[in-house]
């Protein structure tokens, strides 16, 4: 009996350790991640007071000086510059989008990850457009891309992530490795010297799963967070509506748990996103957050590292539903409102000339002295 | 008595021949200038067609798309193409600022053109960044410039406008030299094979012009249009908009003769702006408006030839009370509310780079049957 049992029991010891092996790990691995540090505020007034003595009257410039000062702070430098921009795309798949829960069939996902490696998508345009440049990466599609030069192979899970309505949709060795995935990308991207960084997605049904996260996150009733995604009449958000309160009410788990809760509804692209805006922030970059998709990645940034909010510019947004209520919840205001609801981070991409203005006022306005013109009455 | 009238008679009638004869230039210049044709719209199915086949959901672009379709229009063109894109600014003095309209003394006008001449002003910065060219004018300052290589000489009357306060800001044929001035220099810049243009203005004074001509050719009420300027605390708006009511009952002309309007509390850079820009409609170029005071002179604009209204594209709403009204009244949105108020263009130079992003899906982006995506099920 004792031969017999041995077997097991060693088998027994040896995965107990390595599950706290594997434990210590995820820990350090997220301990090293999530911490980010605030802004620092002490040049805050002599950064202010260089924007304030540009010729132009006190804040005329509205919400291009408040820019400037974040980027200022974020730079600890009065003239901040913006080196080799960059828009991450992560892409992925969802187990629960067969269930209906996207106007549009899940091969889309593969379909346009191949038109952004051909340069026919919008964020291809943008990005081109605005002199940003844009990497893809496979967080976790249904598709076998084969080795691609220009497609980050970020791979979590060869057939997607499983569906949320019947369980969890990855593992937590999953989540782990989709957000180190994330910060492997970033670290790659800042190697070309890259300081802004937009985030961009594409998965058929991602809104479904940003709707769950942010829901569970943020509190916020979930009817007030489900939309049309890519286009769902009113019959199609009825149905994606009642099966995502289908899928929360089989979840027991906690909702305040972030980790716990991108886990359970996450799409993989969801989870690297989340892991690259922490790596990104970590390294004092600006991050470009565009989309209801992203900024439910953010959601999940912030729970674990409340002061990413400190390196992110809001750049767009759009008219998916639930996308103005997390702004809400965040107490942020995006820099433009144009109606977008694509995703793929082309509100970013709209939204970078605008940083561009912000350090181009900095740099080559003449100050009411230099210029020699009189000041206010 | 025969000889004795002789000479003042026939001084007058060769008075009345010259008036004649002047009014008649005047009604073929005005003539001339308002024949703007509406945008032909006939082959907009086919233009809208494009956009719906790009690889996205329909609409989805949001005003990106219908400002595509705007371009396409004008130009007449499937894919529009954007060239040598200018800001033209107009300076100019008003007769009434020195009365306490307000915030800034009357000097800061010539000192900010020779800011915009040494490349120190916001807009220097902000067309500098957006890859456009700037084209100053002294409309009419109250200062002597001598000759400068990078300022157009527009000037009409040396010392800036009368005072409305006392009576016409400008006589009619100063009105229509402004408007010609305004006409020639669209000319000299659609040489440089320009299509895009948008228009900036500097003037101490002048948002008080531009509230007397709004709430004229509005019928907004007065009090609604008044706003800070550069910077009025609510004691000076409240001084500004007493001297506005003065003025306002002081005339006693036609309120819906845009011509008399103008004439009466114009700035001779509002008079060349709305010159300017049924020239730059009449060459079918895409104007680019931003401002509260250059609203106003598109209000002049539109009054004479309404199809003027087809080219506009509207930048930036201000926080200058009174703007977001003209708006209203014009049935617009503009594309950005970033909370600027400084005038120059500097709006117009912000949104500039989403007309390039518009042209640039329009000639980038793949359609869904030539990347091979799906479409909506």
């Amino acid at each position: 009996m004792t031969r017999q049992r041995a077997g097991p029991e060693v088998a027994f010891r040896s995965l107990r350790a390595a599950i706290h092996e594997w434990k210590n790990r995820m820990h350090s691995q997220l301990t090293q991640l999530t911490s980010v540090a605030p802004l620092d505020h002490s040049r805050k007034a002599e950064f202010q007071a260089l924007i304030d003595r540009k010729t132009k009257p006190v804040g005329s410039l509205g919400r291009l000086e408040s820019l400037a000062l974040q980027l200022a702070l974020i730079q600890q430098a009065p003239i901040p510059v913006l080196a080799a921009p960059h828009i991450l795309v992560c892409a992925g798949d969802h187990g629960a989008a067969k269930a209906g829960v996207s106007a549009y069939p899940q091969d889309v996902t593969w379909q346009m990850v191949e038109n952004f490696l051909a340069g026919g998508a919008a964020i291809n345009a943008l990005t081109r457009a605005a002199g940003m440049a844009l990497v893809v990466a496979d967080a976790g599609v249904a598709h076998d891309f084969g080795s691609r030069e220009n497609l980050v192979d970020a791979k979590v899970g060869a057939g997607g992530t499983a569906n949320y309505l019947e369980g969890a949709a990855m593992t937590a060795a999953q989540c782990a490795q989709a957000m180190a995935n994330g910060a492997a990308a970033v670290e790659h991207i800042a190697a070309s010297g890259c300081n802004v960084l937009g985030f961009g997605e594409m998965g058929i049904g991602n809104t479904a799963s940003a709707s769950l996260i942010t829901h569970c996150l943020s509190g916020l009733p979930l009817a007030e967070v489900v939309g049309r995604g890519t286009g769902l009449d009113d019959a199609g958000v009825a149905r994606k509506l009642k099966l995502l309160e289908q899928a929360r009410i089989l979840y027991d788990g906690p909702v305040d748990d972030a980790l716990a809760v991108l886990t359970r509804f996450g799409g993989f692209e969801i989870a690297m996103l989340a892991g690259a805006m922490l790596a990104a922030a970590q390294r004092r970059m600006v991050l470009l957050i565009d989309g209801f998709i992203v900024t439910s990645a953010l959601l999940v940034a912030q729970r674990l590292a409340p002061a990413v909010l400190d390196y992110c510019v809001f750049a767009h947004c759009s008219e998916e539903a639930g996308h103005r209520r997390q702004h809400e919840f965040l107490g942020v205001k995006p820099l433009l409102d144009l109606g977008l609801r694509l995703g793929e981070g082309t509100g970013a991409a709209l939204a970078y000339p605008l940083l561009v203005a912000a350090t181009a006022f900095l740099k080559d306005m003449a100050s009411f002295e230099s210029a020699g013109v009189s000041d206010k009455a």
